[in-house]
């Protein structure tokens, strides 16, 4: 039986069997060290032709973009980053200026955000190969997981989704952007080449809690989340699974609704394009939060526009795209991409 | 300017750049949480046919041989383990129960030595390629660095250096070991196979510190080290190097003097090639410590047979390999091998 008889999926269930189960599910390990710090660790490996391309990614933006999605990761479990290691894998004839790009892209990420590369390897290979371990810590009562979800909490999201997709498709077929304002066209490129990890949401969300008199999340308490790196619609269904919910996600609230899209956008992207970027799209590193409604108020007030409440989670197991304004019936959203599309 | 043109450690230099400059030189990164707490962290990648072969190795023999390999960096620290996380890179036509045998032998290092692993990646690729991050944790007093050996230090060894090397010859060409004892045979091959990094080690120095009534190391009184992966004498040139002293080590002293040599190894191995080995094998994953030598007896006597002292630091800034019994002339150990043949 090889790999590619039972899957990525398939596989993964026989390696977590060496795991301790406790561990498994999020988008890092959780390591309780002592009583008021858990070590949170994540860890990604990019191939060359498979996770990055010369086409569309420069060297320093596959480094930015490589060291976002770990801390990304971090940022979904509530942690702040301690720092990285990189281990890199080449072969003789990759050029010494594109590994000093790749690692000036990572530094300028790991910058914004106050940590480091701490340690690595460097070893030959046929096939450029990166692999990032990033760790950061948490108090142990601030520890966000896919798993707490309860009935009844607000669905909040942070930042544009589907802009991540669009930029790509921007880089892609240049083209389709020749209408387009050039700082529209940058800012969506850019939130594809530089993706923004949403460390900065942490103090604000501890602030909130702080404003509501919540000293901890606790089991009666709980903020529960995941960032959207494999999309928004992934997001919500991971954590509806995961705590055992379900959610209602109205069509109205999703940002492109309420944000306006760029005219030029709509000469090539109807509704329905930009809907399934929003749901579908990926790689926007923004974090979804299910929390009590009245901390997911104060806590998007804070925010600013750069924030959401987009629905809430039910005890219907099923996650269900609601447009009230254009009265589709409800769609059924699946981890398989099961979109039917609406008449938008 | 391609990789090739300036080497591994050409390219290093380069990258060290990227680090924050503290934190370059040891086994692994050091980074201080708190007053009481420090930790430690160390990356390896391994590839197919550079670091390991099916010839010699069963995957549970890599697995258990990739996690031993940074377990023993943290041992070198003065670290024990916290978890390792595992990052998995490999194309579609590899057999699932190659998979499950390495992630078995895996399971089994970290099982003896108390840990598991607690994240990973698992991604596609042309090449099968294992990214180790191991990380543990050290009070900040009992930190073991490279840099820190002091004039007139003990230079103490821990088990065996050669014998995975001999070990891996016996694998590479069974018809040596014909007249070799069954129980030396496979002492020597599962030395080569299945490593034990010495972390066992790390209370008994503790102990010893505590009966010489000393609290913590300190800049007046350092345990400096590392492991012996890539061979006895690089590690005493990589101590020196770093704490800017010289050694001499006493030929009499070293490990295949000391301990009888197998009888009918000597049909293939003379006592030249023993020494070679011995010096420059590697992969024995044993400790290379520089303590002061009242310590270093304490020390030595409480581990018993299994560890000795070797030599001494000196202001020389040579490492001298030196023969009394013979009377060879001293010869100067470098870290390219130029190593002269002694008669013995």
């Amino acid at each position: 039986m090889k790999v590619s008889d039972i899957g990525e999926q398939g596989l993964l269930k026989i390696l977590q069997r060496f795991c301790p189960s406790e561990i498994i599910g999020d988008d890092a390990a959780i390591l309780n060290i002592d009583r008021d710090r858990a070590l949170v660790i994540t860890t990604d490996v990019l191939v060359d032709n498979v996770h990055f391309s010369e086409i569309t990614t420069s060297p320093e933006d596959a480094g930015w973009r490589a060291v976002a999605a770990n801390l990304s990761d971090l940022a979904a479990m509530g942690a702040s980053p301690l720092g990285i290691t990189v281990g890199l894998a080449l072969p003789g004839d990759v050029e010494v200026d594109w590994i000093e790009r790749l690692y000036q892209g990572m530094s300028e990420c790991l910058q914004k955000y106050n940590t480091s590369i701490v340690g690595g390897d460097l070893v030959r290979s046929p096939i450029i190969t990166i692999s990032i371990t990033a760790f950061g810590q948490v108090h142990p009562n601030r520890t966000i997981r896919r798993n707490t979800a309860k009935v009844g909490d607000a669905i909040v999201v942070t930042g544009i989704h589907g802009a991540s997709r669009i930029g790509l498709e921007l880089l892609l077929n240049p083209e389709l952007g020749k209408n387009l304002d050039e700082a529209d066209k940058q800012a969506l490129i850019l939130a594809h080449q530089r993706p923004q990890p949403r460390l900065d949401v942490l103090p604000i969300l501890w602030d909130a809690m702080e404003m509501q008199h919540i000293p901890s999340l606790n089991p009666e308490f709980t903020v529960s989340g995941m960032d959207s790196s494999d999309g928004l619609a992934d997001a919500v269904l991971q954590i509806c699974r995961a705590s055992k919910v379900g959610a209602i996600v109205e069509l109205e609230k999703l940002e492109w609704q309420k944000i306006p899209v760029p005219e030029a956008l709509k000469y090539w992207l109807n509704p329905q394009q930009i809907l399934e970027y929003t749901l579908y799209g990926g790689e926007d590193f923004e974090l979804v939060l299910c929390l009590p409604s009245e901390l997911a108020e104060i806590f998007v007030e804070k925010i600013g526009d750069n924030a959401r409440i987009i629905g809430k989670t039910t005890s219907n197991p099923q996650v269900i795209l609601r447009d009230q304004i254009n009265k589709n019936p409800d769609q059924v959203l699946t981890l398989n991409r099961g979109f039917q599309h609406f008449k938008l």
